[in-house]
């Protein structure tokens, strides 16, 4: 029989931010961790969002025994629906990590047939060869595990994201002591974040806001809204224990919010005390010095309620002069503009707005390790292998340098990248091995459907200079080409400017027409080149502009 | 006779960043002080550059003077060729500033007919009833002046763009007792650069990237490259000053870099020792350890030197393990993705890539004044009446609260916006006027057209769903609509899954079409209208898509 070994076939999030997923597989065993989803950049016209490419699983399939979560993040639970629609397996997860998975799937139809298996830091569980240990992290969401899974080859050490919070505002530390063992033990190879690794330092602890957030909360003249992400829990949790501390209500705003709140506080992971939350509809008429608002909507997306707060668009609550709106998130690159153009709405109705730009205490803090945690997690662990996981190739790339400059790393530095796997064989060796498919698949989330490369070419152009559809008619009975060739337009030149340039590309097209031999007018896919083409010159030299031209033959 | 006054007009640059443009009016006799232009927002598809509205401009031709420029940067002057075009009234500016804008006006045919007065720090002209002084200032690029204007109605200072750089690269200082000495006489209004207004302290010197750059030239153990604007005169100063002082020779690269250094080097305002230069075509054989190549490209320009260098694409260059690059440059907000994707690809051929990512020492400085060089201006100028200009409107906004906060503007803050005139009055008085035609044009820059609102609408909406044509055809004997409608599509669905429903949605048309009164086929808008909202909603419900449609009816 052959020797067994393990592979790591990495499916998602090294080398792009988000939709993280790695699959270990070992003979005929597999397990996936995480699968997450990825948020399109803007050039992605008309794609909502994106997630990876399981084709390697569904070749493999009947391999898979388990997805495993380490936590509720969109960029780790985000592909769930749709992979679990053609992979059903079971998914082991924290409380609170299933909590917001059965939120997806319910929205998705697939409660019923979804196997969750809840699991809880410091427990063991078999999959097939692997047997993992779940060990508490911190990070910005509650309920967060690492993996350490025993293969047959070795130990396997999975961060998820983490920070090492010496202050979490939940009592719960980072396991060092379970890390620590495993260090001692021996670990094969250690797998990890590296989502902070150009910040030098130390991450500060959840708890690093309270002080601004109370200054804030006690010198306000009036109302205070506070918005973070809704998986914030521990910074909701603040957010509620200073609003109480100062002598005021809590208010909560926009779905995901009011959802989340309820979700962790069901689980007796947020502390609500009696009588310390307003209910919404009482927003207007509460005295505002007493009241604090949590409302979602910080990366001002459109129907958000911060956004529609912003511009006075919200049933429940209108600010004005001297309500204070606290922006207790990072904003995201790609969304500056749209939240810079909500920070301004807000200071126009003169609310006064507090957002990070780099002066006084934090009002908020990252999830993610810096240089110096990832430094004492790499010499706790001190693996024979690393790779870096989590993040764009420059940051790959630096996480890699940064473990070389540790030294802690007995065997090598791996650096991956989606779709390269590497197989760890029973003699300690590692090998990257030939590519897997693997890549981006992108979602139109209204009909779930994927969106194929060509199509967002097609978008792309049309985008640029609109789209030009000249029009030939064909008698069927004669097969003659009738003269009088339309053009329609949209997206290239407004209508009054355009007129005389299209009745020019008319003649164009006419004398293309004319132009071409019988034969070529007996093969429509060359008449209708010989359109575009000769149409395409036309419409450059007098408009400098390249529409997307769409010739169309009509037989009649 | 009436008094004299003094109405403000801004048109550009108040509300939003970029396009900066302010009309100064006393009587008959109007100025306008900077023409520059506004990069779009990825939103605004197809566009490739934005510029102020300048109906009022037209509107009083007649009263219109002169424009007078602060500096070459393309946000003060990029707008001239387009606006020169149509109202062509003499030009003021440093030498430096005009050399640049000489280029652009070549580049559109204008330099013939513009007449470009040039002026000096120190010097005073008179245009109609004003006065200019011009200021000597400090910021990222050289020859930068503030406005120190005698009008009717009191003086008025402009700073343009500025730090308060005590060591300055070139060894011109701001100009700080010509603004103590304004100070003292008494300033009507101090209008005001608000760019960094978020920014706690002092701006660094240009000098303060002398460490930084000198440690890495000196580390790199091949080639080097430094990226940074074509503009950045005191930047490329340094790069060729520290070259010769580690035994470095420098090349340039890059269309904008090579004329930038010319023209400086021409004018006597940029120092390049005999022998210091290395000619383009040779540095593939040049010694890598003894050279620095200076490139354009910093924010990933899709053919700058820097990007086809990072994919191994230029002619003239090649880099691999061991080379060096340096992006002394800030990353700008929406070139984010583009710049870390040029990043990843250097990381991948092993190059050493710095970028400012807030550790150790700076390898770029900011050419905009902090909080505090705010305050001192205040002081020094202490104004009747304070606008700040140049920034969105949080930035205008905190502008004004740090105005207040200083307590030096002994009339009134002002918080203006493009389009909202303020005039002041001879009785020392200011008064909001009713706002003025202002606004953006959005240029298509291969037209030189400008691109209406309707057209970018139609884009955008392209961009998201594509587009799908339904063609009917109309016998033009019989008037009978002909059953055979046609439809073609682009970024809608790929054509293999697209066939069924496409087939479906003919037989929604024809429906439709069948389904009409004789009255209504008569009509083309109308029956054009049923179809576009019938195959709306069935394309809608089984796609769960939008595309633009666009229905053709055509007559043979």
């Amino acid at each position: 029989m052959s020797q067994p070994s393990l592979w790591a076939v990495p499916l998602g999030g090294l080398g792009e931010f988000g939709m993280n997923m790695l699959a270990l597989r070992s003979g005929d065993d597999m397990i996936v961790i995480d699968a997450g989803l990825m948020f399109p950049e803007q050039e992605l016209l008309g794609v909502d969002i994106v997630i990876p490419d399981v084709t390697y699983l569904k070749q493999n399939k009947h391999m898979l025994r388990a997805i495993v979560l380490t936590h509720g993040h969109e960029d780790h639970i985000g592909a769930m629906p749709y992979i679990l629609a053609d992979l059903n397996v079971p998914v082991y997860g924290t409380q609170f990590t299933l909590a917001l998975v059965r939120r997806r799937l319910e929205e998705h139809g697939l409660l019923d047939v979804a196997r969750l298996r809840q699991i809880a830091p410091g427990q063991t569980t078999e999959i097939g060869p692997f047997q993992i240990e779940y060990l508490h992290v911190t990070h910005s969401t509650i309920d967060c595990v690492a993996l350490a899974i025993r293969t047959p080859v070795g130990i396997v050490i999975h961060t998820g994201d983490y920070k090492i919070d010496p202050t979490p505002v939940d009592g719960k530390p980072f396991d060092l002591h379970a890390f620590a063992r495993y260090g001692q033990q021996g670990v094969l190879a250690l797998f990890s974040d590296s989502t902070n690794v150009e910040r030098p330092g130390f991450t500060p602890s959840e708890r690093a806001v309270v002080v601004r957030l109370e200054e804030l909360f006690r010198a306000a003249p009036a109302k205070v809204v506070v918005s973070c992400f809704s998986s914030s829990i521990h910074r909701i949790q603040q957010v509620i224990d200073i609003a109480g501390s100062v002598g005021r209500k809590v208010g909560l705003l926009g779905r995901s919010m009011v959802d989340n709140v309820e979700i962790a506080h069901d689980l007796g992971k947020l502390r609500v005390p009696d009588g310390s939350l307003v209910r919404s509809q009482d927003l207007r008429t509460f005295d505002p010095r007493r009241l604090v608002v949590l409302a979602s909507g910080t990366q001002a997306e459109p129907m958000s309620a911060l956004s529609r707060i912003a511009v006075d668009n919200h049933r429940l609550l209108s600010l004005a002069e001297n309500d204070t709106v606290i922006l207790s998130a990072r904003i995201i690159p790609g969304n500056e503009k749209a939240i810079f153009r909500m920070i301004d709405h807000l200071f126009r109705r003169r609310v006064l707005v507090y957002y990070e730009s780099g002066r006084n205490a934090p009002i908020h803090v990252s999830g993610h390790a810096s240089q110096e945690e990832m430094k004492i997690l790499l010499q706790l662990v001190r693996p024979k292998y690393f790779v870096p996981l989590h993040g764009e190739y420059r940051q790959l790339f630096q996480h890699a340098a940064l473990a070389q400059q540790v030294g802690s790393v007995s065997g090598q530095v791996l650096l991956l990248e989606t779709g390269r796997p590497v197989e760890f064989t029973a003699d300690g060796h590692a090998y990257e091995r030939e590519p897997v498919a693997a890549g981006r698949v992108m979602v139109d989330s209204g009909s779930l459907e994927e969106v194929e490369e060509v199509v967002i070419r097609d978008r792309k152009h049309l985008s640029e200079d609109g789209v030009v559809v000249p029009i030939i008619v064909i008698d069927k009975h004669t097969g003659e080409i009738e003269l009088s060739p339309e053009i329609v337009t949209r997206g290239f030149l407004p209508a009054e400017d355009g007129q005389e340039t299209l009745a020019r590309a008319r003649e164009v097209v006419l004398k293309t027409v004319e132009g071409s031999s019988s034969e070529e007018k007996m093969d429509w896919s060359v008449i209708k080149e010989k359109i575009r083409v000769d149409l395409k010159r036309y419409l450059n030299k007098h408009t400098s502009k390249r529409p997307l031209i769409l010739p169309v033959i009509l037989e009649v």
